[in-house]
């Protein structure tokens, strides 16, 4: 049986870090908020989800799956849910408790990135936050970005099984969020990120052996793969990218 | 052997929903950074720590947890570590997994709470975004808190064990961190979060049932229960809190 994925049907946004597992596994999915209404699908099927009165376990928010009976919400809990059945996460408990709090790091980061242009709140637009946004991101761009980025690349120096992956000798969920949260600061931030990842190699190495993995390869050069936009979590608003 | 706790020592902040669990389930646990310098620990052990260059899995930030040779950061994963270990998590994984997904959800709430006094960034102080904070308290006091009590609210009724916990029919580390949530609410929006509480009674019901726990109200009324304070997370700023 297909798992099904839902998410908004036009950004990449949070949905993307599950798409990317799901897509590295080679899993069944249906991106059901991106089928077709007249088959069931499409938004108002997400959203009938969302609001389905029965559900004991109904999410806050997209991204959420649904596993047969199981619905699982928040990006990092689907990964940890996900990762054993798409051996996308080592066995051992502590190599899986590692993995989550390397993604967990990344939701933060992802967070952060998030807030530069609504620094105000989410429900306001970006155009009425103006003046917030180029402040929140000037911090971004010089402290923020650059510390988190160390970090990645500092476990994953310090990988006892070698600097090809952040746990273990294999590939995790965690890796496909990092090679996708360094996509997105590359899309947001341009200058600030080029400036960050130059210290941080194995970070940068870890993203395009990544990238080149066939099914992710094939994947990001399918109409799966939702380009980048301004609707998004990552947006590139050349404004707010300070180079230093 | 003793958990050792590693977190700032002066504030409650994230710290404390690990704090709550370890105090909820009687578990003996060092709170590193209190401890005293002449004996090994206070501010300096915890540095240490997180500087130690031999750790191949170093925190990103406190908190962080040390059970013996095993280290593990993140609030929400270092809760779904102890969770099976302290009690504080059904055994069945979709329960474990959905319990985590509650905590991911408190966590999130808990960013948004903290971003209503450091809007444009931690690196600033409050003085210094306080035209930045009315506006973004102004949504999460309009907006964010009831839609997040509201959601807390509906899984508690909707709980096929009935409405005396989040999950199931016993204690899980998610009911002490909504307990905490709430207290935080409290102390930083009294007037917003009284108004969001009079429409969520289950949520109001759960709090004081954890509160009156005797482990709980033993730790409450201790000095190891930290005051709320202007350096936390959950800030009482009149200005900020919109009763609406």
């Amino acid at each position: 049986m297909s798992y099904e994925l839902h998410y908004w049907p036009t950004i990449q946004g949070r949905g993307e870090f599950v798409r990317l597992a799901l897509e590295a596994a080679g899993a069944a999915y249906i991106d059901v908020a991106r089928g077709a209404e007249d088959a069931g699908r499409g938004l108002p099927a997400m959203l009938r989800c969302l609001q389905d009165e029965r559900l004991t376990t109904p999410p806050f928010a997209p991204p959420f799956l649904k596993d047969g009976n199981i619905v699982v919400g928040q990006t990092a809990a689907i990964l940890n849910y996900l990762g054993p059945q798409l051996k996308l996460v080592a066995r051992n408990e502590q190599a899986r408790v590692w993995t989550q709090q390397i993604q967990l790091t990344i939701a933060d980061m992802v967070t952060e990135a998030h807030d530069t242009h609504h620094p105000v709140g989410a429900g306001l637009y970006y155009e009425d936050q103006k003046p917030e946004a180029l402040r929140r991101a000037k911090e971004f761009c010089a402290e923020r970005l650059p510390k988190f980025l160390q970090w990645f690349e500092r476990i994953v120096v310090r990988n006892p099984a070698g600097s090809r992956h952040l746990v273990g000798g294999k590939l995790s969920y965690a890796d496909l969020s990092l090679f996708q949260l360094v996509e997105g600061l590359r899309y947001a931030f341009p200058k600030a990120a080029a400036r960050a990842l130059a210290q941080t190699p194995e970070v940068t190495q870890l993203h395009q052996r990544v990238a080149a993995l066939p099914r992710v390869a094939a994947y990001l050069a399918s109409e799966r793969r939702i380009p980048f936009n301004e609707q998004g979590i990552f947006r590139h608003y050349p404004e707010l990218d300070d180079g230093g």
